[in-house]
């Protein structure tokens, strides 16, 4: 334990607020972190981190889930607008807002890193009297947008370790890579930055989320409970025709959607591990007297490990294929996100439990907590170290919450960041 | 044939155009003719006809596919604005947008009616250089609204009529009642009159219709190809749930819809004649991995007969209710229109080609057609008439179309207005 | 009118109803009449008649629904116990039992086509008191088959009409052709008789049937209300597995016919007439904790032209591909009967109606009936001949049922076999 | 170790399998084990048990799964040509084909029950030279009917212990209760012995299996992978129509079953553990051209826990009831078989595995197994003595196989008998 970090860290708390604040007020979603990325570039750069940021460190195409041209061009106007520095966006243009800085100590030793996420969600934001946003005044003042998940928190953090690791670099050996990843939200970023190669040179990797329905205090070293899972969109086109006058003309895209829906739902479990699909949503048709042309599905795969949630989504295509074919209809899928399961490194857990024994305010260190905790694409950027012979774990850092994830009351205990910060730092000084 | 009637109808073409093409800058969709019915109550009161308009000819419980209240308050307001006649409206108010005038001659003779519908379409009116109505300036003020299917046309032929009749009243016996329906579009608002007894006094109904097909100078003196129909919207109410971590406690709308349309379609067709269903629109569930806790299904059932209609109609009942059971969801399930199929009276058929030939204009005068021509809810109005003991037809007067009805492009040949009111002349004339 | 040919055909009355018990003691399902079809070359060979049979007349590769090779030989072995006649067995053999025969009067003139089908219905016929066949002792002795829809009558007309047309040669011209269809039940035979060029010559083909549900007495000329229909079995082969051990290793040959039919059953119907499918039978699997691997869908679809027909059955083919490929299972599609639907050439049925007009004992001529009967393969014959310039109608004789077609208590009013058979010998006689 | 009962229950070897093959001869299917179960009442009679059987030991209403009234006169019929012993049969006619023996030490002591199962299972055994019984003569003489899940070995071990219990009585304290099952297969018979209180008064149960994919020599103490299960007919009762003619009058069977089967196969997962369910079989239909009027479904849900299959099982009759809805037929559902899910006791395991360390024989001794293992009713037994306060657990003796379960080349290590004997004896004399 190294008093002085707890006492920095600590010490760090104003600055911290603050700066997540900041964030709060403007949440961007995914793939248009403008001004997010643009800040964090900023600061890494003044602090004298090596800053990679746009297509060098996201994939073009390993990336899912884009929004079109005109949307991503309005995000980048109104981050202009919001106080984005400038000399960094032409690197992010196009929803390329993902950010690595690298400190190199230039003494021998691992190189380590740490990974937070960026984006926030379409939320509009509760603006009633008991949300403290509101009431403190840093509310979000994107309508529809919300960081509504603790990304502002883990943005700060991860600001607020690059102050430290310089403050504390002559006592660093190796590299420290910080990773900023955009577009967690429906998992549609980290395979970009996978892609990319950010992880190949790592040999620990460290996530972590604030909350996740642990009380503050308690610190999960490997929350091992995610599952895989692929998010599609399946597009039936058909064609249109008078249902009274001439059906035998038309080509039913809704019905193809029907059929798929049930086929779907119908895919057998899987005897290795839990397996799920759900079709959330289903949109067909413009009049009721026309035969539908189109239908959109949204679906998702999940699975306890990668080869289940593959066999789940390989049954989807085949089913989404026949059912376009029963109804004489095309489809066309596209993945919108997908994740891993990745099981952490024990060898690295075992680090991580030993580093924060006794750290002042961790009031419950817990090892393993394989509790189903939906998915999270960290674990696509942990697979790629572990596969690469590195070791990597996805830690929780429980804070008392408002109101749960995704709600529009959300907010968390923002006296967690301090203690998530220096509980990093501990880590990271531990080669 | 009575030549002086037509050179009067054919005196009145400018008139008839300047008033059609302002009914057609002033769209008002079903329930919402609150401008047009005010000036047509004004211009029958003017002329002497008794008017009765609101719920003396519009049953309240018998109303279909009415708007919500803040609809037709902001349709009423917009009315206000645009020249609707002061006085008339609060008997207007809420949705009550129908109007009848009686001219009673005080002679013995036969109540003779003539129905005229009113409302416009949900479609945005072409803007494109070759679409004369915004050539020449009078297209639709009201976006997303527009007369697309000539019941502009059909007002204007009706109050050119209460002119004529007025004109030629001395040569009338008997009485004749001008109907002016709201709500034809989605077959929503004929049993509405026909509940308020509007036709319960009728010995004769002529109900017409331009174009549809047929080109200008062709005129059918009995359209008797419509099939019944009716519309339906089915809500389904479940419970959402995470579909990864809590799959079993979500109740799915979205497989009860999906369900639901697989066994629309699959209904038995009928042994007497065609049948028809269509589920048009499936709109279900709100995020990609929550089950869906609610589906909307927009459907229509069709038949040559009633009956067979009827029995479409009742086994998508049983279809929509057993859907909803199996999934433990709750279908609520709304008529939002509906019309019969009615043959015409042979005898009043008779009568109005006798009246039509040698009509100089009319260049094709066809007793029967039985060309399915879709749905309208005038039979509604018919199968009243006759089942009292009266007679009743459906005419169309053939004019040519820059585009199909209900296109945005729509437009109708202006000179077969003069023809049609002479012609309808004709046959009040002819007790 | 030819009186002589009415006292003529009267007085065969009891060798008729003789012959007629005959066939029925020994019924013969499609495919098998080899007992029966022996007989008929037997009778026709001695009569001078040319007689062709076997492969000359049933194209091999045409046929549908034809028993596998044990059941044919089983039906062999039993008709060679039941007084087959042995030197016609050979080309029997093997399921190809229709027969023709021809006179050729070496008079110039038309050649004439009439046609009598030989096929049982696999059906346990009656053994209640009440019913003739069993009370009068000649009922049925192959268990399991039966006569129920007077095939045994059309060929005993059709041995009758062999027999006059050699008393009356001498007032003959051209050529008759005395055709004798196997496999009619489940319109299986027609197509391979057409296949093999049996009509290709002829000039006018006559198609005859008892009963049908018209009275004693009453004759139609032209029965045009036949469905063109199609009859498929599709099987489908998955993969069985474990449900309750390893679900995701299976191919779910029953959801996939599940899927079908309702898909097939929710084929959109067609705007030029009635279309029809019917699924009448799905069996599925082995056991109840095993996936089914295999799935077997009898299916029929039908339509008011071959067109419609052709419309519904290439639907019916994507439909069941395509729930395959939803299970990732194979499918196998097999025709087992078909038939078109064919209008009689009006010149023929003028000819037929001046033939047989005043003829003693038909109380009820009747031109065109084109009420729906269902479908029948005659119609196959009928479109080839109409095809290559010649005429074709479908006649039907009415006659008292004691229970309808099909039904186990099946019989007809035998007094119609002479009055059939003088009627049809009018017709040959009138070139 | 009590090293006499392993020497008494090697020489028991002959003996055991002389009476396993008997068995092994004319196997019974379930409730039909009519010669089995008076040959057992006898033998146990013989050594001075108390004797319980018939409708004492099974409760007629909570019987699932029983055969007809023919089937079961015809079964007894051939048992009593087969040897069965006469005086028992009255009392187990009808299908009542359970016996229980006690014996009372007259010691004080606890009540411990050991449970036997009797039945085969319909499948035809194989008479390939490689299969053992047929090589060696031992071959099922009942056609259809195959020992092939060695529940002749258990019921063969159940007699052993029967001598053995005696020739060691006087070192036995308190109650020997040995439950002889019928119509384990499907699960149908444990709830009947549990409905008629058999197990109200035991203290202690072993139930017991061999095989199960564990080799010779290997002993499970604690098999706690069962899966809770319900297997369930559905007959859905429509009303046939012509499909051509009339579809219209149809209440269509086929639909609703498929229908029904997409539902089920569609019912969502549960969170707290796997569940299954699987439509194993789907017979619908009588024609090809008739809607269907009947149609029967297969199927079984199984849970992890018992409620996990509660929950499967009520929504599978939502399903069942909802798809007969939409078509408008009637279902009707029975269960024809249940089982729970139950962990052993582990008090009871823990004294199993001391009593069993170091016997001869057993070269692998495992405390607890939860590999799924299908499902068996021998825990709805358990569970009963659980509720009441005692303790119970479920053995496997892992046997070499010729090949697995249900697969008719079934045939075991008979060596492992004497073995289990032994295992049992030793439980038995450890109070």
């Amino acid at each position: 334990m190294n008093a002085n970090i707890v006492d920095a860290a600590k010490a760090m708390s104003p600055q911290l607020k603050a700066l997540r604040r900041d964030f709060h007020r403007y949440p961007e979603q995914g793939w248009m972190e403008f001004r997010t990325a643009s800040l964090v570039a900023e600061r890494l750069s003044q602090l004298g981190f090596s800053v990679q940021l746009g297509q060098a460190v996201v994939s073009e195409c390993a990336r899912m889930g884009v929004p079109d041209a005109q949307t991503l061009d309005e995000a980048l106007a109104r981050a202009r607008t919001q106080g984005a520095i400038e000399r960094w966006l032409p690197a992010l243009e196009g929803g390329f807002t993902g950010v690595v800085g690298t400190l190199d100590t230039q003494r021998p030793g691992p190189t380590q890193a740490f990974r937070f996420d960026l984006d926030a969600l379409p939320i509009v934001e509760s603006t009633e009297d008991h949300h403290r946003p509101y009431q403190e005044g840093f509310h979000s003042l994107n309508q529809g947008s919300m960081h509504a998940c603790g990304h502002d928190g883990h943005a700060t953090i991860g600001l607020g370790m690059a102050e430290l690791l310089c403050q504390f670099s002559s006592q660093l050996c190796g590299k420290i890579k910080l990773i900023f990843q955009p577009a967690e939200e429906g998992v549609r970023g980290a395979q970009s930055m996978v892609e990319a190669g950010v992880v190949d040179d790592v040999d620990r990797l460290v996530a972590t989320h604030l909350g996740l329905g642990h009380a503050s205090g308690r610190v999960i070293c490997a929350a091992d409970g995610f599952l895989a899972t692929t998010k599609l969109d399946a597009h039936f086109s058909g064609k249109a025709a008078h249902a009274g006058g001439q059906p035998e003309v038309g080509q039913n895209a809704l019905l193809a959607a029907a059929q798929a829906a049930l086929g779907l739902h119908a895919i057998a479990p899987h005897s290795q591990g839990p397996a799920r699909i759900n079709v959330g949503q289903l949109h067909a048709g413009s009049g009721r007297n026309i035969i539908a042309d189109s239908a959109l599905l949204r679906l998702e795969t999940r699975g306890a490990t990668a080869d289940i949630n593959s066999y789940m989504e390989s049954r989807a295509f085949e089913v989404l294929k026949g059912a376009a074919a029963m109804q004489g209809v095309s489809v066309s899928i596209q993945r919108m996100g997908a994740a891993s399961a990745c099981a952490a490194s024990p060898a690295l857990v075992e680090k991580v439990v030993s580093c924060l024994t006794d750290y002042p305010g961790i009031n419950q260190l817990v090892g393993y907590d394989v509790t189903p905790a939906g998915s999270e694409d960290a674990t696509s950027l942990m697979e790629r170290v572990i596969a690469r012979g590195g070791q990597a774990t996805y830690m929780i850092f429980g804070a008392d919450l408002a109101a749960g994830h995704h709600h529009h009351c959300f907010d968390f205990d923002e006296s967690m960041m301090p203690l998530a910060l220096g509980a990093l730092m501990q880590i990271a000084l531990s080669p």
